[in-house]
């Protein structure tokens, strides 16, 4: 779990719709299921309990055209397994493109800032 | 107060040290010292409690070598006024500019989601 204004840097998200956006947790979620292949194992990975990880899934799924996540009941364990959509992996790619080129853009104003501190 | 995901857009966060960010709240309480000169008038600007107002500006001027607010005890009517310090305009234009630039560098990137969205 991640622990707000601990990460230093520019924290970037994206309100989508009102009540709907695109930040840090959805996206790292995204990118580990992709990795584990799994809700659990992404879960596991990021320290996210089981509940979390299904509000957000529902979510992301619901507020887009087309779910992000495909889950499917009962693989190997019983546990079933998970994976991003086509339409999955293109929305993760795009936000951590412009994740990137967001902290490109205010890097040299974040040091700036810092030599201010105490 | 603002309500959570509800603004659309970016939203823009920099956490400039563990423990201390500089995102749209602090920025719009700069803002309104500098417009109305106090800070009671500042908090009833935003819908901000006056305790609430006092943490964040007391967090600010902590956190930077200068106090980016200047209190004055006692002014006309004894509410005392406020205003910011060079720094505090400094930081004040510096954020907005990289709030600006962010926001550029992300534009078409959120239009391009919305539209995928149901």
């Amino acid at each position: 779990m991640r622990i707000p204004n601990q990460t230093e840097g520019l924290r970037f998200r994206l309100v989508l719709k009102p009540g709907f956006a695109l930040g840090p947790g959805k996206a790292d979620l995204l990118e580990a299921i992709e990795a584990t292949g799994s809700l659990a194992g992404a879960g596991a990975r990021l320290d996210m309990s089981p509940k979390r990880v299904w509000t957000l899934v529902r979510e992301m799924n619901e507020a887009f055209r087309e779910p992000l996540i495909e889950t499917e009941k009962g693989g190997p364990g019983g546990g079933g397994g998970a994976r991003l959509s086509q339409l999955g992996r293109w929305v993760l790619a795009r936000y951590r493109a412009m994740e990137r080129d967001a902290n490109a853009v205010v890097a040299s104003g974040i040091e700036e800032l810092r030599t201010l501190l105490r």
